[in-house]
């Protein structure tokens, strides 16, 4: 049951299910529709549908006219409940769904052809923070930026349904759904269709192993939860008694933004807490049908795991034995890079102590690759098949949504690094052979923070989370003053990026440095050659520099305060150089912080 | 060394090297230029380069200006060889060669992020023969039909540098020049680009199995022929002593097309005949090549590859520990049905005899996968791995330049078939979940042929060819009087296609069934489901029907010249319909010559 009616539910668990339905903008009660279950459990209105209703749809239920606010009442509960695959909730995921018929919006990226992952540079966004207004429709109006900065894939934090009116998306209810705030369903078409009109493609966070805390109804229809819960909510039963359905709901909404919105891949929130111990792995079948539907659509379609298992099998081709994703993130970049930057060896930092843990990265791509992890107690990761994985599967960063909005002020690296260092970082990413990502604001170095927000009407969930915040910075001894109201409005307005920023003085010559940076990668093949086996690396901790050749590409780095000077294998030409440095032949030297990009000759 | 500057040329084999070169258009002598040798063989101008041919490039030789008109001495041969790897060949393959500047052109393309092959519709086009013109220039004016059709990409015969003015192509002696004749590199850029800006992917085929009779004087700069020869023509080393460059010449040859003419992919012309014993067998090396080039590009590069070896191993991913070709041509495809349609089993027909051979086909990729090969004499094929492979990585039609060129007069389906069995070939083609190919002309079922063409300038040579295909088609019984002479310019005019044609009455009622089967194949997603295990097939050889379920989906083939009744699983809703059928719920009478295409309800 691939693609019901628009009406059409699955609910085993209750006894009866009536659809209580009216059109949009009457004064009209609710009307009440019987329903009737088949075999499988799924209910759909018994025909015909009340003449009232009818439109030019002439009668049958999936035919009815485009806007109706509908709902469930389920068993002898006289509150109507909103559709698990509602498409809209335009009062909330507590009111009533709304129609949405995707087929309606006349798309003008008829020439898209879609885009590759492999080669391509992601950019992360938050619709509510990415523009002062928050919304789908101004963050159309910033994409001439991103264009210009060099940009191939912008990647969207959740958008689905979740309770109140601004969230970072993790705690999203109707998968379904486009929250309303952001303009819901039709200005994400919108969205979509202008992001490919300028040659960007599109992809979809999505959340399939947890459900938000408020407005999780789902368990009323029938076994969508597993027993207990995991850090983030409860979570979704995938395996179990009945766990078909619910598997279906997971696939369906993943293909829903592939073809009703033309998303060019999805990006999967936590894989390593999706447990599954079918013989076919959620992820493994996910892959199968966004295979047939990429073929079908005839675009690439990439899907891309955020993951913390190091596990090379989820981006192993299924021909090879693997769940075939297309890629995942790759925190270890990130660790090493960080600790390279800030000397910050506390927590799951310890093990990256050493410049070496940065240039195993590259060469290998996970530095927990089997090796003892201090954080976990225990070996951590499996080797990556470095002749054959193309290493554009790992996506890389220096700084995104989670790790600056997981500090407790939500500080950026910019809050913190000289502008050498933030050069620095910038040129191991986005000169790295791997899929690198942008974090909004980045690559202006931005001065807004990005802070955890939220928005619950409850009163005690709203008690709970702010508690629950202060609580967690406690534990790691972070100055308790410093961690902001997540129900605060300010901590979300802050939060929103300054657009009168990138104009400005070193926020526009890193911002000049990001686009050279990316001109750059698109020039010299060898940047970019998927290769690992064509990294070559060395590092002096105690010098503080790094240098990684690859092919004929050399980056040198020194993170240390000190001046230092580094012998090469062959007489260099420079492309483009951070901080002071000078290259003579063979030898180059490295002012403190600062960075080269040059040619063998 | 993958970018040789324009004059370097690789020859082991000489004891010296100098280039004579002339600027374009003026009537002053070649003048000589020293060139000297590097450790691995290649030759370059000694510098600085006579005053009277330096433009703007200021005196550098790999800056010299666009037009020159140029060739190498070998030894104390006092004649200029063209280069090897020469652009351009105004004269002919044996006359000078002429610089061209790939990146002079301004590319309208910008917006092009490339074409995915799965889920494409490929249209196979010979430059010389597919408008009355033969130039490329000509072609561009045909691009909308394709669109209109709606097809995906265009493939294009050998366009390299051959002897003569017209020939298949596959003559071909200097492969890194376009054909003059065709208009040259300039106007293959203009091609491509126009093509690109319809939505429309191009596929090159390419020749790396051997090397045409007459131009080719490879060897006198080194080793770049094995002994012996195939079928065609001479072979190349691609594993014997210093093989290294012969390969580099392969691949910068492939990387040319895909870089410098932005093709996105290639047709690999008969590989089974590229015997290669070094441990990374050329196809492999040709893929990781193409897949750092498509990394670095940021658009799909296919590699399809022409083969009769029946073995997966070259549609594996490297992951999966295969040669990671993108697609191949699947002949048994092709058999199967030309047996169910015309009833001929001489020759490698012998063992498609049942229809349950092109059941197998859907069912399982090959027909032979490890079958015993009567006309081979042994096995023959391996089985594809159905559970992972997707069925798009076949290539299937029912008539190719090959098989209509290699009847003795050149003739098509369309000449010996009714409109119905024409009918059914589409249908089952078009809509099979394989990646179907239509060969220029099919769609309207042209009544012009396509015959064997050659415009062999030496005597010797022509009257060889000539004799050489009477002699063929002699042992295999066929009136030679049928058999046109290659050499006589009827021959190449004969094989023009008529553009009057497709407007035209049973023309056009079979291009709008072409048509339309492409619509349909858009639009039931079941259809082009990469998923082998999908299909569920039954066949009547007696009865001379062939039923095909892919899920929803079904396609039923009478092709008997007597009406047939077939009971399906489940009721049908009809689609369309070639020749006489009728449905009534779960049966479908199907009258002489006819198919159906329906909805499972």
């Amino acid at each position: 049951m691939s693609s019901p009616d628009v009406f059409a539910v699955w609910a085993p668990e209750p006894e009866s299910v009536s659809l209580v339905v009216a059109a949009v903008g009457g004064d009209a009660d609710l009307i009440t529709v019987a329903m009737e279950r088949d075999e499988a459990a799924w209910w759909r209105p018994v025909q015909p549908f009340p003449p009232e209703l009818v439109g030019r749809g002439g009668g049958r239920a999936d035919l009815a006219p485009r806007e109706l606010d509908y709902g469930f009442l389920l068993g002898s509960d006289p509150a109507p409940i909103p559709d698990p695959r509602s498409r809209r909730q335009p009062d909330g995921v507590h009111g009533l769904s709304r129609t949405f018929d995707p087929a309606a919006y006349a798309w003008g990226d008829q020439m898209w052809t879609g885009r590759q992952l492999a080669g391509g540079v992601i950019y992360e966004l938050h619709i509510g923070t990415f523009t002062a207004v928050g919304t789908l429709a101004a963050a159309i109006q910033r994409l001439d930026h991103l264009v210009a900065l060099g940009i191939d894939f912008v990647e969207i934090m959740p958008v689905n349904g979740f309770n109140g009116s601004h969230n970072w998306g993790y705690d999203g209810v109707l998968w379904f759904a486009v929250h309303e705030e952001y303009g819901g369903p039709a200005a994400y078409q919108l969205f979509v269709d202008a992001c490919h009109q300028r040659g960007l493609g599109v992809i979809q966070d999505v959340v399939y192993n947890h459900l938000g805390p408020s407005g999780n109804y789902l368990s009323k229809f029938g076994a969508y939860l597993a027993a207990g819960h995991n850090t983030w909510g409860d979570t979704v039963n995938i395996d179990g008694e009945d766990s078909d359905q619910v598997r279906r709901y997971i696939l369906d909404n993943a293909a829903m933004w592939m073809r009703d919105y033309h998303v060019d891949g999805l990006r999967l929130d936590a894989v390593h807490a999706l447990t599954d111990t079918t013989a076919e792995h959620i992820l493994e079948e996910l892959t199968v049908e966004t295979e047939a539907l990429s073929t079908f659509l005839g675009r690439p379609l990439s899907l891309i795991a955020e993951s913390d298992l190091n596990d090379p099998r989820l981006i192993t081709p299924r021909e090879g034995g693997g769940y075939g994703l297309t890629a995942q993130w790759n925190d270890d970049f990130h660790h090493a890079l960080y600790v390279s930057l800030t000397g910050d060896t506390s927590g799951y930092y310890a093990d990256f102590a050493s410049l070496s843990a940065l240039g195993k990265v590259f060469e290998n791509g996970f530095f927990h690759d089997g090796t003892h992890s201090t954080f976990r107690g225990r070996r951590h990761g499996n080797k990556i098949d470095t002749i054959r994985t193309p290493t554009w599967r790992l996506v890389v960063c220096s700084d995104n949504h989670d790790q600056i909005g997981n500090r407790a002020a939500g500080e950026r690296l910019s809050s913190r690094l000289s502008s050498e260092q933030l050069g620095i970082a910038a040129v191991l990413t986005l000169l790295s052979p791997f899929t690198p990502m942008i974090f909004m604001g980045e690559e202006w170095g931005a001065r807004t923070p990005w802070q955890f927000f939220t928005a619950h009407p409850e009163p005690e969930l709203a008690e709970k989370v702010a508690t629950g915040r202060k609580e967690e910075f406690a534990q790691m001894d972070w100055d308790l003053d410093a961690v902001p109201d997540p129900q605060d409005l300010s901590t979300f307005a802050n939060s929103k990026l300054d657009w009168s920023e990138p104009a400005d003085g070193a926020h526009a010559e890193l911002l000049e440095l990001y686009a050279r940076l990316l001109a750059v990668r698109r020039q010299h093949a060898d940047l970019t050659d998927p290769r690992f086996d064509r990294a070559v690396t060395r590092c002096d901790d105690e010098a503080g520099w790094l240098v990684i050749e690859r092919e004929s590409m050399v980056l040198a780095v020194n993170f240390s305060d000190r001046p230092a000077e580094v012998s090469l294998t062959a007489p260099v030409q420079e492309v483009l150089v951070v901080g002071a440095v000078a290259t003579d032949n063979e030898t180059v030297r490295l002012g403190s912080q600062s960075a080269v990009v040059a040619v063998r000759q």
